[in-house]
């Protein structure tokens, strides 16, 4: 099977309708404030934007207020609904810098369009333009190449929604004037506008970084530092667990465990190319006698230098040496986010150290392997992309027949294991072209996870060999994968994809007890013995709570089964079963629940 | 019961006898060597030594050829069983200056002892002497405090062996001139020098970087850099082992996982109180932004850190953290030793935060998991230290009144739990007293391994606070604790220990399978299936070797089980069942065999 690549955004109707309800939203703005001045409105994903300057107040930036937002939407929909059509023409330069007089952004523009910096929508250009490409609708003009729909009813008014403003610095440059930008959101239809506002009102409400709070998952400390997460009992239970399945599922793959240090030799990176490349998003080095150390950025130089600790055979291989590594990354710390950007993360790593005949069967081997996890996930909705490197681009390392050779492997092995997959050129690593997993969660939004990647650089940056059938020296190819990426980032995703309701395998505490009254704390933690003697993760509330506030206090806690025990069930040595859910399922005898409830967490059953 | 402090070595005979021997062996050599000045011979552990300055040859210091060893024996030999008595006298500064005058070391410790600066045994003191102490034996004089035996004789010569010769600057100071320096051993009769000679070469043949290398368990790469090991497949599997037992034996005594960076801000140590004051052997700080991180050299700020996440009620202590934390700390290149002696290290580390109450059953608690560790490893032969601090020296933190309340509680414990243990000042923390748990292994060497400790200090410094059940903000007290101490130190250890032959559950590899000829292998695979099934790590050895070629490799490997599979095992269903020391169990089937050995493997036998 072969790439089969959707249509581009640009070139799809919802780009057209929410282009044009920018220029309707600008065209609104400008009716009720005829001073303000207008910059750029551009679709994006999920809705657009328009930047505006409405001069100074109190010697600020003149805002927009919520009541004003109100007032620009009612508008644009009256506007929307009147039908007017959206017209294409041009004006030479001249005449534009006329037409646009009053608005010093629009000037900009077209002088940079003149010089042929820039075309009418923003994106670089080399070519100078004569003359400019104009939209029109109604009294409204803007510099503009389109495309838009015919008619502005095209664009539902109900199915338009202004969602927020704030400030912008005008080309993203702190040093310009701070415009007010203000977006909004539009789709083909009122239901498609009613489904994505709840699903951002969804992504609010599932944030990991509230919900990690809640659960006691993990904490950001300023005093151990932005971007390094500490993992609270339950979140390092979660992850462990997660680990631990991987680790089961690599031991039966024959992949063999190793464990590196979080720091090495400056030559080591220099000699892989990661340094001076990777220096930007590196942390400095440290002085070490006479020595310079790093952090570490990636594990591959420390595998790498496993498997030069020996002379390797043919019947060594392939060698797949597997670490859940920790890396440290910078970013700056206006960009760190919960768990999912930090600046120290944990990769589910591993290296693959094969002979050119073996690539094709290990990289298969591999996609099966993160097809394997994600359907234990429960991962359904997910794509992948081959990365490849961008010729133009002098960020890619290596010789250009490395670079075929490698996506000509991956390809042969993705159409193999049957897979669906684009092409996606410049999204490749430096030292080799990758095929990503991309996961779309239950509230549509992607994710980047797993990856694999082909890598005929590295063996030879390090000089990598192995001896043959033929007694002859060989060098081998490595392929580095991770099916979660980065274990940070995979719980943060995880947290909001469950909600925190994770499935009974991997909940932090499976189970809560709960005892009617004081007289029946012995009989629930004579029970949970028994669960925690079978692997189950149980907590006992003997606390003074009264019984629903106990199921309350659990059920924030998105613990999958209460077990209520009162008189009745210690006679029957039972159980009252209820899950987070709220659903009550009766009495069960002890054993039959742990029969039920091990049966699912040994399945890794998403039931529950 | 209390402590048991057993006679302190410089009260011993055997100390005596070392230091008559140093004395002889010095005599010895002014015998054979007239012209050679000496400096200082004192009893050290298991022996003496004796430098001299034989002056120079071709511009270099002369040094002692193997056969000047031979006949410095020899002589020395004689001397012994000449039963000369050791005379005690002293003599006059000026007198003991003219008597030495052509010895100049001997000179300058005169100089130093009239100056009050040293004794004659080298020791530290304040006192000016106005005379100094004289040993003699024939015509031999030294400066010496003493004691020794009373006659030459009482050093047994067949008890005596001089072991090596190398540099040794005078008074450890490079700038000095380079001294000989002969080290002999000394014992009380023939079987026990025997025996420790034996354990000599015992120890030479299982040096754990040899058996590391030659068991595939670790490699340093001069590229990552010194005192950071590799964790080579094998090793990683056997210290993962070791890591799921001690996270199991946690697990059921209430321990609650974490895991937290290996990096934290400059801040975070200097609350700590670890900055400045372990500046010395932590890293230089990594600059990131406008702040500093710093490596890092303990865990306890970070578990700190996760208690101070949420306020915390009388109802959450005890709280016991535990993560198997990777810390780095410098130590200079020429002290770095295979896993012994390293720069980065995984304690298994936890943190006990517990309310004054609690102190002293959790101290219990810990001691008898530490118990239960040894126990389990097969180390029954260990001892406690109690580290308490030097009031005289400024290294420790913290108010004397915490100092005797720590002190006070771990002897409460120690003594409830019935130990034996020894005192030791200027061995603690600096934030408090702990109690070590040092291990004897076969070779009657000991090693330092757990560790639990008492603070008090730290959580003032980072102002700790519980709410109890009066409503009252309180202060909880930290016990910190390792009971394998460093994962790495640990694993050294244990190689040297076992000699590379680890009991079942340990070994990396449990079972080589061996299939006679080719026609067997597909059965080996299919045994070996089984086996892993039920958790076993298993190998097949499908080469093309013979089969006692591929028996004496697994036994190289030192593999527990080698299953030896030929027509007849086919036949039945069985294996021919061998162990590393050459056993032959003759055949069992399959089944039988799983049954044996996960046996021994869940009961953690010591028994193969």
């Amino acid at each position: 099977m072969s790439e089969t690549n959707p249509i581009p955004y640009a070139e799809s109707e919802l780009y057209r309708i929410r282009h044009s309800a920018a220029h309707v939203m600008a065209e609104a703005v400008l009716a009720l404030f005829p001073e303000a001045k207008i910059a750029i409105g551009p679709p994006i994903e999920d809705g657009f934007y328009y930047d505006f300057d409405l001069g100074q107040e109190n010697g600020k930036p003149r805002t927009f207020s919520e009541e004003n937002l109100a007032q620009i939407e009612e508008r644009m929909k009256e506007l929307l609904k009147q039908n007017a059509p959206f017209e294409h023409s041009s004006m030479s330069i001249r005449e534009a810098q006329a037409f646009f007089a009053d608005q010093p952004y629009k000037l900009e523009l077209i002088a940079d369009l003149a010089a042929g910096k820039l075309d009418e929508n923003g994106e670089a250009t080399a070519v100078p333009a004569s003359e400019v490409s104009i939209y029109k609708q109604r009294d409204f003009v803007d510099l503009c190449r389109g495309p838009h729909v015919k008619f502005t009813k095209q664009v539902k008014a109900n199915a338009v929604k202004l969602l927020r403003t704030g400030g912008a610095y005008w080309r993203g440059n702190e040093n310009n004037p701070q415009l007010q930008r203000i977006y909004g959101t539009a789709w083909h239809n009122k239901e498609e506008l009613d489904e994505y506002l709840r699903l951002l009102e969804e992504a609010k409400a599932r944030d990991h970084r509230r919900l990690g709070k809640q659960l006691g998952l993990f904490h950001i400390s300023q005093l151990v530092g932005s971007g390094l997460p500490l993992w609270l009992p339950k979140g390092a239970v979660l992850r462990e667990t997660l680990e631990n399945f991987l680790r089961q599922a690599q031991l039966e793959r024959g992949y063999l465990p190793v464990i590196t240090p979080h720091i090495g030799k400056l030559d080591l990176y220099i000699t892989s190319g990661h340094y001076p490349y990777y220096k930007a998003s590196q942390y400095t080095p440290i002085d070490v006698d006479e020595e310079k150390f790093m952090l570490k950025p990636m594990n591959c130089p420390h595998h790498i230098e496993i498997y030069r600790s020996e002379a390797r055979s043919y019947r060594d291989l392939p060698l797949r040496l597997a670490e859940f590594g920790t890396v440290y990354r910078y970013e700056q710390s206006g960009e760190l986010t919960g768990l999912t950007r930090v600046r120290g993360f944990t990769v589910d790593d591993s290296h693959l150290f094969v002979t050119p005949d073996q690539l094709e069967e290990e990289f298969i081997g591999v996609v099966d392997l993160i097809q394997f996890v994600f359907q234990t996930m429960g991962f359904h909705d997910f794509r992948a992309r081959l990365g490849t490197n961008d010729p133009s681009s002098d960020k890619y390392a290596g010789a250009p027949e490395m670079w075929a050779k490698g996506i000509n492997a991956i390809r042969q092995a993705a159409d193999k294991a049957g897979m669906n997959y684009t092409i996606e050129e410049g999204e490749a690593a430096f030292y080799g072209p990758k095929l990503d997993f991309i996961f779309r969660d239950v509230l549509k939004r992607e994710w980047q996870l797993g990856t694999v990647q082909v890598d005929f650089l590295l063996p030879e940056r390090f000089d990598l060999e192995y001896t043959g059938e033929d007694g002859q020296k060989h060098r081998p190819v490595m392929i580095h994968r991770a099916p979660f990426g980065s274990m940070e980032r995979f719980v943060g995703i995880l947290i909001e994809h469950f909600n925190g309701a994770f499935p009974l395998w991997l909940a932090p505490a499976q189970v809560m007890m709960v005892p009617i009254a004081d007289r029946h704390n012995e009989y629930a933690h004579a029970v949970s013995r028994q669960l925690r003697a079978v692997g189950m993760r149980v907590q006992v509330d003997d606390s003074s709570d009264r019984m629903n506030k106990k199921i309350r206090n659990a059920q924030l806690q998105k613990i999958p089964y209460m077990l209520v025990v009162g008189d009745k069930e210690m006679e029957n040595n039972a159980v009252a079963v209820r899950t987070r859910d709220e659903e009550d399922r009766g009495a069960l005898p002890v054993a039959e629940f742990i029969s039920h409830a091990t049966t699912l967490i040994t399945t890794k059953s998403m039931e529950l």
